[in-house]
């Protein structure tokens, strides 16, 4: 089964779009956990046990683990998920991006060593440092398109012809690079319009994984009703901190559940609404 | 002492403008070391003992340790070249971009956890993505600009306004974003006239780290001539795999020193020059 037919069946099976976002900060843990040697898997394993329910992928990000040696950690719960989650997709964020002797590379670390079921990936160098990620036929590579920060526009808005540098990034990764229908792209939820324009130029067939809701400020309603397809699906709505810090006592599984369980609720109350059709 | 100020110190000193990239293969190492766990750390350190004296920088490539799952000896052999080779700096080649939040992990991961002396980024993510890095006044922050591979053009050549995107980058990069004089640029080997303009934009005071010489093909003679400063320095040429790969028997170390010799002469050939002045 390819990253995108387990996404589509994850979507069917758990009526959700919500991306529970792994986003582990020690400094923010609660007190049962703070100074453990493994307190950055168990963590993850009790947001991730909370939400499941609640969520059609997970998303580590991967610096969260290796700034604190923490590779072992990721490796232990990515694992986890599969296990107890079997057919919860797991996207690895990296947002790698280099030439493809060294993108081979990163391609097996995050689908090897990893087992990740799509992995984000930088434009900047172009095609042919994505294609080696495509060997791996069955994983997902996510394309950062138009990123939630407001610093992006400096680089992705510039202007180019009569299109903006990110549209012309998602034309060349829908009509070129996707050669095996592996590919989605990265779009903040902090842009509603530019979701919009990605969706057109998409598709209905590309999921967009949609970052920047909560504390980074983009609105679920504007995101959900321009980005989905006309089946009302094909979004990755990615909440990490609102949901992994939604309480700091011991009660903080149980608070990062209600709020992901709400978060679904808000996306599901937006997929359905066609006045934008 | 920042990062700049050690690489103005190593290339006079070494009168080497040679950076080794670091990317080890085990499949391509020789005899003496197959199997060992310590495999990549004791082949880097062979190649480090060997081209130390005819190298400025030496640039590991993240992704050969961490497909390998030897962060552990990329931690030892960065703190054997900091013991050994002091004054040397170590540039960490990672190509990070993302979110500030997240950025500042991906800092704390390159200049606390690995004590990289430089670490390479990508530009995509816009200004707001790289300030983080700059909280470590004494490190270097090195922006992608022009990558030596084929496909980057699809992106970096883009036309804004009367200007490719790579130059859009590099002015801002220089102009907006080098708030302390940490900043260098990557500019691949493989295209000499964009390393002349990348340099007439970045003016002497911002190195140029330049990869794609050898295995890639670029020529070491034109990347010399045109991107080297007036007083002709501020290049880190970059050569990976012919230094290490120069051998394949027990002699591999003394064939990649005679290699790291003859390329740091070649550039210094170049280096004299002054017709193009």
């Amino acid at each position: 089964m390819t990253f995108i037919q387990m996404l589509n069946a994850a979507w069917r099976r758990t009526g959700s779009m919500l991306c529970v976002g792994l986003d582990p900060e020690p400094a923010r843990f609660p007190p049962p956990l703070a100074g453990r040697a493994d307190a950055i898997f168990e963590f993850c394993r009790a947001i991730v046990d909370a939400t499941a329910p609640y969520a059609c992928a997970f998303k580590p990000q991967i610096a969260y683990f290796s700034a604190y040696r923490a590779e072992a950690q990721l490796e232990a719960l990515i694992a986890y998920i599969h296990a107890q989650y079997p057919g919860i997709p797991v996207v690895l964020d990296a947002k790698r991006g280099d030439i493809g002797s060294t993108a081979a590379l990163y391609a097996r670390e995050a689908f090897e060593r990893y087992r990740a079921d799509a992995l984000t990936v930088n434009p900047y160098l172009g095609g042919d440092s994505i294609v080696p990620y495509f060997a791996y036929s069955d994983k997902g590579v996510i394309v950062l398109c138009r990123t939630s920060n407001a610093g992006g526009a400096e680089v992705q808005l510039q202007r180019v012809g009569d299109a903006c540098l990110y549209q012309i990034i998602a034309r060349r990764a829908v009509e070129q690079w996707n050669t095996n229908g592996q590919l989605g792209l990265v779009v903040g939820a902090t842009f509603p319009a530019e979701i919009a324009a990605v969706r057109r130029i998409a598709g209905d067939e590309v999921p967009l994984l949609v970052p920047g809701v909560g504390v980074q400020g983009g609105e679920i309603g504007a995101a959900v009703q321009v980005g989905r397809t006309r089946q009302g699906a094909g979004l990755l709505i990615n909440v990490s901190r609102a949901v992994l810090y939604a309480g700091n006592g011991a009660d903080f599984a149980l608070a990062a559940a209600r709020t992901a369980q709400r978060m679904r609720d808000a996306i599901n109350i937006y997929r359905g609404f066609s006045c934008l059709n």
